[in-house]
């Protein structure tokens, strides 16, 4: 068979599956999430064993250390997916969930029922520990799913699925429900990415790079995770030791994902007292500062931001800084210069947090808090699929709930329309 | 300046204007709202004057008359659109509400808020009322607009804007609110289908072919509008009488619209009773059938429906009929040949209304009604921007709150992440 082939024959049977999934009772897939947990712990020896596979090529190959440790599946990460899994069985089902019922004039009853999008096609870079998460989330949602996860992830992927199909075996579900692309060609997505008669939504998780590539080529509707850079105001009026937590949390914690902070952007008249001190532990954290012009005057030594590096995610420990004279510059720069993720504002003015959640345009905005809680986990969604950068449909941490859609149901008793 | 440059020019206006009316207040929009209600009133002969041109040109060119009759701006269609103003004015306004604010563990507050997606670009056909509706609906959502109506509407649009547009100047909001784009070249919607930094989202409500040509040439997102092969499906347990009055409805009452009903499906038990009835009626209604086998052995002298039937959008007085054995056969044809727009189902028994609603995949599913109440001022939606046949974002007929999106907003006090 080639490989169009297999992939078309992946795709008919997501759709049967899909049909089956979108109907099952909310019992059933509490008990099979929370059977695959109790699977993936009887299994942790075949999945260390198999992961380490994937983890001493990957060594060979020379990888960078961040990627090699995104692509561990040590005790901790095990536990984390088993917790991910009994969390997503205990959220509400949204599966025929049905919202804002109305009677109009003629009698007819009209309202909107929550339903599964269908069959979703995740592609993502090698994180194997999203693999039991998206499935998790795809089954709790009915969707039937197909991965397509890293290269070198594979054997990681294939024991995970593995496990993970056993259980679904067990409750008598179609073999499409949850499909791995099992192989490393390329070709394999791009065959995907046109077979939008089978495939409802295609959800890329990575590099920009991959995103773009997924959103040109495909004819199946893309929901885009793109990448963070996010900001947070300190405000004239603060806590400045809350500041000075928050801001350092959001650099310092992870610096490497998308929710950590990129650039700083300081009240001048509290940048006097704030910068020197914030600066100093952050150079001490090896936090390399570059700075506007107002910055440069206040600290000395420090490297001059470019016009680029307002738009650059860093993803390192690397932050820019500039000194603001009001809010509204504050939110023009992060309109005009962030990419819509995650901002945040540190202050102790009403009117100000106010504005600054009602103009900010991003996917999540902050008022005294780190920017790196946007993720599905920490706002009570069991885990994520992904982080939405887009507006339409789903906008940042996507859960069981931005898995579905709704459809429209009418009851009536005889109406017809004049 | 050349076409490129208007159209350019248009979009940044539009991007900008986007940002004041995201923060306008629910009253300013009420009140432009009913300004211009008052507006068309006021200037009803203009209108007609300028509509007349159209309508006089469209003859010359002999297009038919259902293209006609729907580009005719009459005293009652004129009433129609200020009574969708009013409605409209009056809905809840939807931007800046907070859904489902929930505590987490560590005391952050994580909500959602409802925001305008920004600027909406509308490609339509030859209806000038839409123009208003649409209008209507973006700025109660606080969206701008971009509207590229059907060329033979070009004189009926322009006046239209014009009178929208002296209100929006008297509430002093931004030239960019709404725009119409003049040319009737085709190349200004290639060119705006590419100005993914200005516009947010891209609907296009028309022919199938049109459709298709925007869907693929854009790079920003598109909410398509595909056609409707709408089914109405008659339940052995079934009263007679209400299933003749809601099929005779949703084939005759206006044949031309997508929500009008194209295949009829008879349980095999009630099919000699009601078949015959029913098809004399359509007949001497002028209504052309085709039928499967079954129905050829019961009623004499009709045309046998191919298998492309089953998958045509007739817009027109013709209706396939088929005979089944079940409501599973009955999911399944709809699943398979529909076009997931609207579907009924008319019976007596309830397990079987369940499972209808619950299994059709389409994005309005009725029981004991006509498929014609498929529109948004049925729907309690106050008026349509058009009927969305995709499951992202939204499905079924779109309204104000489907003009909007969430953002998360997370309310802290100096939480950091471990």
């Amino acid at each position: 068979m080639s490989i169009k082939e297999k992939i078309l024959q992946i795709a008919k049977q997501a759709k049967f599956a899909s049909r089956v999934l979108a109907n099952l009772s909310s019992r059933t897939k509490e008990t099979a999430l929370l059977r695959m947990a109790e699977a993936l712990r009887a299994n942790k020896e075949r999945i260390k064993e198999e992961n380490y596979k994937d983890v001493e090529k990957a060594k060979e190959k020379k990888f960078p250390c961040a990627f090699i440790d995104r692509l561990v599946l040590n005790e901790k990460r095990i536990e984390r997916m088993i917790l991910s899994l009994k969390e997503i069985a205990k959220l509400e089902d949204p599966v025929g969930k049905i919202e804002s019922m109305q009677k109009r004039p003629n009698g007819l009853l009209v309202g909107k029922m929550r339903v599964p999008l269908g069959v979703i096609g995740f592609i993502y870079e090698s994180r194997p520990d999203v693999t039991v998460d998206a499935s998790a989330l795809c089954l709790k949602s009915g969707n039937a799913l197909i991965l397509r996860g890293g290269s070198e992830a594979i054997n990681s992927n294939i024991i995970l699925t593995k496990i993970l199909n056993e259980v679904l075996g067990e409750a008598r579900l179609p073999v499409g429900s949850l499909q791995l692309i099992k192989t490393t060609d390329r070709r394999a997505v791009m065959d995907m990415l046109k077979l939008d008669e089978y495939i409802d939504v295609i959800i890329p998780r990575g590099g920009e790079s991959l995103i773009r590539t997924v959103a040109e080529s495909s004819t199946i509707p893309v929901i885009k995770h793109y990448k963070g850079i996010c900001h947070i105001y300190v405000d004239e009026e603060v806590d400045l030791k809350m500041a000075e937590e928050i801001v350092f949390n959001a650099k310092v914690q992870r610096p490497g994902v998308c929710n950590a902070m990129e650039t700083l952007l300081v009240h001048k008249k509290i940048a006097p007292d704030f910068l020197p001190l914030i600066i100093e532990r952050f150079q001490k954290a090896g936090v390399e500062i570059r700075g506007d012009e107002k910055t440069l005057n206040l600290i000395k030594g420090i490297r001059k931001a470019t016009e680029e590096d307002w738009s650059t995610e860093y993803l390192d420990l690397i932050l820019s800084v500039k000194i603001v004279k009001d809010i509204n510059e504050t939110i023009s720069h992060i309109n005009k210069y962030g990419s819509h993720h995650s901002d945040a504002i540190v202050t102790t003015n009403y009117e100000k947090s106010r504005k600054f959640l009602q103009e900010v345009d991003s996917a999540a905005v902050f008022v005294n808090a780190s920017t790196r809680f946007t993720d599905g986990g920490e706002f009570g969604l069991g885990a994520e699929i992904g982080i939405s950068t887009q507006k339409l449909h789903a906008r940042g941490p996507m859960g069981v709930n931005e898995l579905t859609c709704t459809k429209f149901i009418i009851l009536g008793d005889g109406q017809t329309r004049e």
